[in-house]
């Protein structure tokens, strides 16, 4: 296996989309930096969170193009792979390879159900095959909740064994810790991310390379705390206080509420786009939801401040 | 409601792959020919069994270009133009519109789940604003066993509503008599399509416009023959035949299954190729459907010499 080109708190940046429901690349880049700033290890752009299924590759290009042509650091970014045909998953990870990406996140194929193992190996090994580059490192990307399709223990095991230099790593979007517990024990040396902080500091202490989440689109400040801290007195506090801004941000639809807490803690209500077939929060649900998250004492201001005087 | 331009026996058309993988556009032209002269009311190239969500949006508007420049008529074509994003749908859709296709059959979005009844409806609703055609006619395509998301009975009725000369029909893939019967109760003059030759008879007694079945690839004789005799006295006898060849392929996985059968009877092996993440029938599975089939005396010749003796 190979040197791991990400740990810590990786965010599945949100996309930004103007009131014509374009990608709106200037608040994404933007958006970007503000998270790297903030202490992300790394930005996986283009996952379930960024809505990046409802965007065409060619959408998604553009966007990237003029992320690193606006000076981020191709080598933070992790950009999702998600295509049900593999002509476009292979254009996609090459796009992503010559911008000297630092990984890629690669769904399996997701509308055909059920396929086997076999099926699965196929079309990413020959996604991998098809691009041909040494510098290519996949990050499989493992949300059954979503994608229904996912990949097992055993055919990661068939990654890690065929693929040993590119399949370096997996985000467990399961949401069953046993999961993510079986594949630290029996995969040591590969790069392990759960798909919530909620499992961070159960995921660091089996040997878990950060966590890949959602939720640090509001709350980099205090998934970096705990990762910076996971081998110190208040790591368990610190957990527990992540938790809580998750749960509280759990009990409505994520991407949506996500999107509305940046609107509201940006001053920029046009955040809280998105396009079908997801909806935006309506007003009640909106207002209950920042009365939840004032509720916690929770705002990206006051972590920055807290994060910062520790 | 309008005119409909689509009824009998609509084929869900295979797409053969070269060896190299990509997408045949001589043997598809042939076999839409030859599916056309068979009997075939319409080709809706481009479904679930054509493994056309495992084709990209480029790789399926060139055989579709393909197949009208060999002289294909477009009037006859209800090419599906399956996609998560609205950007790829209004691409495909406008494409379809442009070559005069006689429909399209749309996917709701099969990405996000759980989504609401108004996030598919915007979805839908605003690729066929964007194409923006009088020419547009929509089927909805309702496959919930392979999509996990489908269009629910209300949602029909809004769409039928919002949409009266553009969303006039459905196929109905759910599998679940009860919910086809549903719809032709409550949408007289909307055209249904059951996605089974099996619920065909049934079908037509209740007003359905015919039937969309991946078995079309390889019977048509028999459920043409079935649909043009529906009101015969022979129709239940008929509808045990065509129910029994389905049954024999239900036992295998039914696209790899169809390839194989289309490669034995056309004498042509390449036929066989499926796309990942499908995988082929191998040598055992392979025999045992042709074994099955010669069992209950199924031939594509013998067939068509028997409808054309009637």
């Amino acid at each position: 296996m190979t040197a791991q080109p990400f740990h810590g708190v990786l965010v599945p940046v949100l996309t930004p989309f103007t009131p014509a429901g374009e990608p709106d690349a200037g608040r994404f880049t933007a958006f970007c930096r503000f998270l790297l700033d903030q202490g992300a290890g790394g930005l996986s752009i283009f996952g379930t969170t960024s809505e990046a299924n409802s965007m065409s590759p060619a959408e998604r290009m553009a966007l990237l193009d003029h992320l690193v042509a606006a000076g981020i650091p191709a080598e933070k970014l992790m950009p999702g792979t998600g295509a049900c045909a593999m002509t476009d998953a292979a254009t996609l990870v090459r796009h992503a390879v010559g911008h000297g990406c630092g990984g890629v996140l690669m769904l399996p194929p997701f509308y055909y159900k059920p396929v086997s193992d076999d099926g699965i190996f196929a079309f990413v090994s020959g996604v991998i095959d098809k691009v041909g580059s040494p510098a290519l490192r996949v990050y499989l990307y493992h949300i059954p909740p979503v994608a229904v399709v996912g990949y097992s223990l055993d055919l990661v095991g068939r990654f890690i064994k065929g693929y040993p230099q590119t399949v370096v790593g997996l985000k467990d979007s399961s949401g069953d810790w046993s999961n993510t517990a079986a594949l630290l024990d029996r995969y040591p040396g590969f790069a392990v991310f759960p798909g919530s902080e909620v499992f961070l500091l159960d995921g660091l202490r089996k040997g878990a390379a950060g966590c890949i989440t959602a939720t640090g689109n509001i709350n980099v400040p205090g998934i970096a705390k705990l990762y910076a801290n996971w081998q110190g007195p208040r790591a368990d506090a610190l957990q527990a206080e992540v938790t809580t801004v998750r749960k509280t941000m759990q009990a409505y639809p994520m991407v949506p509420a996500l999107k509305r807490v940046v609107a509201h803690f940006h001053d920029d209500p046009e955040w809280a786009a998105v396009r079908p077939p997801l909806t935006a929060l309506d007003r009640g649900q909106s207002a209950a939801l920042i009365a939840d998250l004032a509720r916690i004492g929770f705002s990206l201001g006051e972590r920055r401040e807290r994060a910062a005087a520790e």
